[in-house]
């Protein structure tokens, strides 16, 4: 049971085209794990490339997982046509990003026509034990598609 | 006329030393512009490798750019000894990050003995023109000297 | 079955006078409902006296029921002697503080010595429907008994 | 020379008269102190009837300030008939409130046809020291004129 319906019935197909468009998830080695209406989980293997001073993985990264969670997320419930940028997010850090693998779950506070306000929470796993090593609360816009397809344009003038 | 009194007349080497042992800031093209007690200049080339959907440079790189900005510039007002972690962030993304090299420019607004806030600017360099892409506040936490020798340790139970 | 196990075996009492103490809470009209270890609901009830120009209580005053929820939580987790201050919030508003009645709901998401994070929502009740109308992260920060008898000295260095 | 070029005309007259039609600023005793386009100072008198336990003013009514002044701030740059909603703000708590005069100065740093983006500083005057309190960073959202006219049901559909 669906806690959302979501508006566009191609919603799966193109979120995770959306998703697999940024170069960056590649990068970073963040893919998709689990993907419904309004729930989006994202998966990371550790990289010794991202990390920071003390062989944890930066911060930033993290965001960059959390900020994917809550886009797609998002993403999943807008209408066909629609583009999405990250209004703003908020990142508390809770522990060191110490794990061989991390965790980005996110789901849908309140869907909106313009603005989805999400909250994802990023898990690391180290030695088979899970915990929970940052938060995110964050707003997502969509833009209508006459929008979407000059986006550079339309975000510009947001 | 420094803003600020280092207490670590060694902030400059240690600073730069802390920066450079993050292996995140080589991989994402980032390097200190402009290092001053209590304010940061980093620098970073546009890279194909980093991108979002539409060939702009993704939330999460600009997030790490911004975070290590705060992060150096709350460093080099602190004792020598200290470790440094990100206690929490907050991003507000006021255009695409289109361009050909980006800035970060972090300024302390209030140290502190524990916590001390920085806010920064993202900015875009493209085709000439520098816009404000955009901004972060966030919270710093210092280390006692003890305390930065077992990080991890202290970390998890901050 | 308690999911935190509060440090203070008084921490009942000692949240419930430090909750009383602040008189801002009784001007707003706001009262404690519901108390556990790591968890706290507030109750306010509406008033026209705190409205914004479309007669919906302001979100200043919402954001301070948040506040004092997120701080009440975290406090009762902190040892005997402690002080408590605010370090930083973020507050999403989700919908019109449009109703009768509010509730602020607040758990603890990561305890610790020197700094707790807290998430909290808002609820208004209107015509006997609830909705959330807002949502806040937030950081509180512990004060060592000795700090805590000279807060205002301690604060202005933390 | 101003920084921002006002759309309506009449953007003073509207701004005091949106102001003004706050019953909680009345309450709160907080009023305008200087208003150009894009940039509000806020004043406030103490009064014991909003401090928290240390007598000092509440973070709560603090936030109030804060909020207030990025509203009117971003206000003063809509189109005539604009409604404005705030979508989220972020404070950070640098000082106790502690003083017999407040203000609030916010900026806008980035204004837009659907999201304005502000930062805002609280100061305190405390026997003739001002000392900064806290920040906020805060997202305002325009509303159409057709969409401000119904603003509940529109608010509730953002």
């Amino acid at each position: 049971m669906a806690r959302f319906e979501p508006k566009n019935p191609d919603y799966r197909a193109i979120s995770i085209e959306t998703f697999e468009a940024q170069r960056a998830m590649k990068t970073l080695g963040i893919s998709i794990a689990r993907l419904e209406p309004g729930e989006v989980d994202l998966a990371m293997e550790y990289s010794a490339e991202f990390t920071q001073q003390h062989g944890f993985v930066h911060a930033g990264v993290i965001t960059a997982g959390l900020d994917n969670a809550c886009g797609i997320a998002a993403f999943t419930l807008m209408p066909a046509g629609s583009g999405i940028l990250t209004v703003e997010f908020k990142t508390n850090l809770l522990a060191p990003a110490r794990g061989e693998r991390f965790a980005f779950s996110a789901t849908v506070v309140k869907p909106g026509r313009t603005l989805t306000v999400c909250e994802a929470r990023a898990y690391a796993v180290h030695e088979g034990v899970e915990i929970l090593i940052a938060t995110m609360s964050g707003t997502l816009m969509a833009l209508a598609p006459r929008e979407a397809t000059a986006w550079g344009r339309a975000l510009a003038e947001v």
